[in-house]
């Protein structure tokens, strides 16, 4: 049993979806969040310069005595997930492996598709995790740059946001039957993307598409419970827990544009600096 | 007469249609341009980290002993421009300025509508350019945080572009109307939106609207010539000048993107590092 805070960090505000999707399935933790919001986003740098940026972050966090790491961004999971992990002697967690685990459950045809920033889908880090659990699936990946200013913009139910879930759902789906294959399973491999989810199921059904989604917080929520339970991590306390927020820039900002990602709206949020 | 460089920076490529612009009136000078790329955009920090970033940047310039600097970006001349004109010793020209007088030029109606990024238009940086020339022109400001992105993903002759032109211009002219004004000019007021010009265009005639657009790397571009003239800072070479790069990320990938900004893309990139 251990009653420290778990450690949540992100580029942004995107990263809150995961926050409040672990939430509501460990709701008696503490929580310290911190994004890197005058770095952000992570989505068009190199490793290097994501690595340096994370290992930053993240020291903040270990300086406040977190028991456990998650890294609730796919840019960062997937480019700097083992140096951070090798660097620390407390557990860290990313989003990708747990989403891989999910849709390799789902998928029933064997074929899976990912969208998500440009730099997580040139990762290849998902296509890396899905074949180190199962080498026969196949994996069909699409970045939607245009995602996270729609989201951000507050426009994820517009006409806007439909022409460009289209858009990017036909160019995807054109890919993977030219390989004559079916994807039945669709992997959501950005923290921005649970609040797309709606409008990307209707676009499915209505392009006569039987896709599962996989939604990384979600599926990183269930897996992080179930590592720390294993490992004695969890905390014994049946009061709700905490949560406070760091941000590289504008606390302000970041509650105004945070609340449409989160059921419980971020508070206590404070300004750090990070060099 | 003066035969050293001049320096453009900027926090990403969008400024690459301003040197373009530049090289155009003035092709016999050489140039350094400098992409923050590592730490773009810029449009969503606070005036402070602002500062601090494109002061970091500037310095890397005068180091390699430039003449002159435009800050060809927006919110870097919105909330950078007096900070680094009061700390060089060199004249530092904005976007911003030249802009608002070829506006003021353009509008017989007294009316300008402004679009950008979010920071440069709560910045209200053009409101107090145009007002401070000619205090009776009335200004209404349109922030278009999807443009970026769509020139970005080189959609800037889609449908998606076409009915986000429109959203925002809607949004834009209902509030013209709504107090009873007639806008006759539009400024351009974001690096990245040259590439969008057609298409607005397009859009204010089928709706009907005879606006002049003012593009801010032309109204740059000319302004520069004038002043560099003035204080005979121009130089007397009759040979074709040269331009090289610095970016703070990726060379490849600024190459390859800035192929779209300009009609001689982007050769001799170099990547430096600033802390």
């Amino acid at each position: 049993m251990n009653h420290k805070a778990i450690g949540v960090f992100d580029s942004g505000v995107g990263g809150l979806t995961v926050l409040d999707a672990i939430r509501q399935v460990l709701p008696n933790e503490d929580y310290i969040f911190l994004g890197d919001t005058a770095r952000v986003p992570y989505g068009n740098r190199t490793k290097q310069t994501i690595i340096r940026y994370a290992t930053s972050c993240v020291h903040q966090l270990v300086a406040r005595d977190v028991k456990a790491i998650v890294i609730a961004c796919n840019t960062a999971s997937a480019y700097a997930l083992d140096a951070l992990t090798q660097m620390l002697d407390i557990p860290v967690f990313g989003v990708i492996e747990p989403a891989a685990q999910r849709a390799v459950q789902l998928s029933t045809n064997q074929c899976v598709g990912i969208i998500g920033t440009r730099a997580t889908i040139h990762s290849q880090a998902y296509v890396h995790a899905i074949q180190s659990i199962k080498k026969e699936v196949k994996v069909y990946g699409m970045p939607c740059p245009l995602f996270v200013p729609i989201v951000e913009e507050g426009w994820a139910n517009s006409d806007v946001a439909k022409l460009v879930v289209h858009k990017y759902l036909e160019d995807l789906l054109k890919d993977v039957e030219l390989h004559e294959d079916q994807m039945d399973t669709l992997i959501l491999g950005c923290t921005h993307y649970p609040i797309l989810k709606a409008i990307i199921s209707k676009e499915l059904a209505e392009m006569n598409k039987s896709v599962e989604l996989c939604d990384c917080a979600q599926a990183t929520a269930i897996s992080l419970a179930k590592e720390l339970q294993k490992t004695h991590l969890l905390s014994d306390s049946q009061l709700p827990g905490d949560a406070c927020y760091l941000v590289t820039d504008d606390p302000v900002q970041f509650s105004s544009i945070g609340q449409s990602f989160m059921k419980v709206p971020p508070e206590n949020v404070e300004h750090i600096d990070i060099v």
